[in-house]
């Protein structure tokens, strides 16, 4: 039998105490009721940052649970289970000079930990041994470098992380690495790509953001084929943009390359949940090959020097319209001082004119007024009716083909450039980071039903 | 050659002599150059309620684009056209005693019209003539009756109005109407759609929501074919429940049935843009003939009533979040007195730590929070990671895979029956109208990008 210590590692005080009565080692399948709840699963060890009240168990659909045990729980053991240690890491492998420098910089995201600190798991660790260990055909593709920019869930990334992660990546391209891989939560995964896509000006290597769906230390997880999938196209391909790779499909077969501005997560917990709206993903990655979809990309120039344009204006709003609603909302952003507002719209373009009173007042106090549409796909059209006509008129600017969100992104850097309307409305229509595509591929469709 | 005054029509005063000056008549291809914008198309119509000095060109590319003309612009005639005059409406055909009784609800929406007098046309007649018209198959399908309820461009569809309709939709349905169909433009169609889900208690025959995304008077137009298949379910199908009907690819080959609260629109201008997210669509109907996709579907029945429900609370916010979002934004509205709000948070259920003080304080003043994902597809699930937890353990309640724009009316709808924090959340957790699914059927997809 297994030193029992070893085999409560995370678990303290009271709690280990309660887990000891019932004999209850990692590993072990219990149950625990909670009012209405039941839950049973695998015992997993604790992380220091949780609740020390709480026992983290993986259920049967792969995900772990926090269980909070108290005077209102039923706790016991239905079987005892193996828990096997992770494999200690391999010695780190020698550089080999042939392979090209991939500096992977850490956000927080859980996709380079074995196993999933936000989730229970006790080994966060995040060297490129444990890179190696993890995913073994890293080495194969490249010479890993990490650096952790800052540790936080995607949730919560505020628009000061995407400079200190921009400036990481700057100091990064302009040293040795051929190419930087963020790893990064996926919530907000696609908001960190636009702000970097503007931020970076006169990129010349890949910047290629990557997440998992599922925690690493399911069976199923999507991270290793993503995480393998990104420092391909890091290592090899000639796109000097930022990206995000993500799986492709609900299977290992391929992953897509997204350009970082066109790009949104469209499912809660898909593995193919990041979809590029309203153009074509820029290429896919199969086992490690990369091939293009297009032509229509910006090129590697390992001469090149990457700027870094940091300027932003945080104080933007979106405002995602809703009938009904009352222009108390919009009148309140400026009162609170917003120094931006993208509308998500209804279709072509449209707001409630219960909202033009608050909207032209926004153009009073020179409060630029962007227009987007929460139908997501399609493009921003505000001659066609006589609503958009009056918005137009109003000083709104129309959005063109950009999302909401990565409107809602460029909105506070071209705020942190420039203030007066005029040039504020250039900007916006200027096609600064593929934002805006010039025409629609027809090939570019929205959801299918299935049928 | 025809009589120049009949050519004129609509255009009077100065633009009048501005047009009579260069020979343009109705039908005439005219070039109109207003600053850096050249516009040449087909001069159209003038509606009385547009502005009498803009002038209604059809472009290549179908839309009509009214532009004003003064001191800036220069406007010249390019060829001469050819413009028939509508044929006049046909005599009124007898009801036909074999054929169901089908009530179209007018709300302002341009299917229902021959020439759609948002975009310049002057025939915005809403008789059975008219109908018949333009669609003769709907004669053999159903005797059809017109009744309107409002008349507003949907982007300023109210909840007042909502009620209007309901109203409306109630006492058609409650005495000869087999079903009803409401005309109602796309921008926000989905929104009545719920907001009629639960509004119509006891629904006993078809209420099915029609719209068209290209002009009528467009050769592309998807007017007839939408009208004639919703037409179709009113009058032949057993679903007793709220539902849209629109095509279902760019072709005109068939229309898909979608139920009321699982449906958004999901692109600004393509005629098969709504789609059934998080669900199967219910029907399709081809050539007027409805096939039903699923079992699970309200049945129609005849000696049913139904009963109006329309308490509602209009002070209901929703609020998408963004990283780096101020809590300041929620915090006003709470100090304007908002009574619910729902978060379109990120991933499985999230919101920025920024958010959690406004969080709490709404808890604390009895306001309710309901939490959907911004993915728009998918279920949340709050459990997963502790920020899920952490806002559970404030009191929002999981919106389930409602969509955000679901959630928001329900809300309105919810309040209107209770207040008191538990009941409120019962009552949003109980599936009401088929906007909670209980499981996810596996053929229901995401986007997914052509490759």
């Amino acid at each position: 039998m297994a030193n029992p210590s070893l085999m409560m590692f995370g678990y303290t005080g009271r709690l280990r105490e309660v887990l000891e009565r019932i004999s209850a080692k990692v590993g072990d399948t219990l149950r625990v009721e909670k009012g209405d709840t039941v839950y049973e699963g695998t015992l997993m060890p604790r992380t220091e940052l949780g609740d020390p009240n709480c026992v983290v168990l993986k259920l049967p659909n792969g995900y772990n649970v926090g269980v909070r045990i108290g005077e209102d729980t039923k706790i016991s053991k239905l079987s005892s289970g193996k828990f096997r240690r992770p494999k200690p890491p391999p010695l780190l492998a020698k550089p080999d000079p042939s392979k090209p420098l991939v500096t992977i910089v850490g956000t927080g995201g859980t996709i380079a930990s074995r196993v999933d600190y936000r989730t229970g798991g006790v080994y966060p660790a995040f060297t490129p041994e444990e890179i190696y260990a993890s995913v073994p055909e890293i080495a194969e593709v490249a010479n890993v470098k990490l650096v952790e920019a800052c540790n936080v869930f995607s949730e919560h990334m505020t628009p000061d992380l995407w400079i200190r992660i921009a400036r990481t990546v700057v100091e990064e391209l302009n040293s040795d690495a051929r190419g930087v891989v963020i790893a990064h939560g996926t919530d907000t995964m696609a908001y960190t790509a636009a702000a970097l896509s503007f931020m970076l000006r006169g990129l010349h290597k890949p910047v290629v953001l990557v997440g998992s769906q599922r925690s690493s230390d399911r069976p199923s997880s999507d991270a290793p084929m993503n995480l393998l999938s990104a420092v391909a196209v890091a290592a090899r391909s000639q796109i000097a943009e930022v990206c995000v790779v993500m799986h492709g499909s609900v299977s290992d077969d391929f992953c897509l390359i997204h350009r970082g501005t066109k790009v949104r997560k469209c499912h809660t917990s898909r593995r193919d949940a990041f979809q590029t709206i309203n153009d074509l993903p820029l290429g896919i990655v199969r086992d490690r090959r990369v091939e293009m979809l297009t032509q229509d990309y910006r090129r590697m120039n390992p001469k090149g020097r990457v700027e870094l344009d940091d300027r932003i204006e945080p104080r933007v709003a979106l405002v995602k319209v809703t009938p009904g609603m009352s222009g108390d909302q919009v009148l309140a952003l400026l009162e609170l001082g917003y120094r931006g507002i993208v509308v998500e719209g209804t279709g072509l373009g449209h707001a409630p004119e219960s909202l033009f009173g608050a909207i032209k007042k926004a153009g009073e106090k020179g409060v630029p007024v962007v227009m987007t549409s929460q139908c997501l796909w399609g493009r921003i059209d505000m001659k066609v009716y006589s609503t958009g006509r009056d918005l137009l008129g109003m000083g709104v600017i129309p959005g063109e083909d950009m999302l909401p969100e990565v409107a809602y992104v460029k909105l506070m850097w071209v705020l942190g450039h420039v203030r007066k309307p005029d040039e504020v409305k250039a900007l916006m229509l200027k096609n600064v980071a593929g934002e805006i595509s010039s025409r629609t591929d027809l090939r570019t469709k929205p959801p299918s039903n299935p049928i």
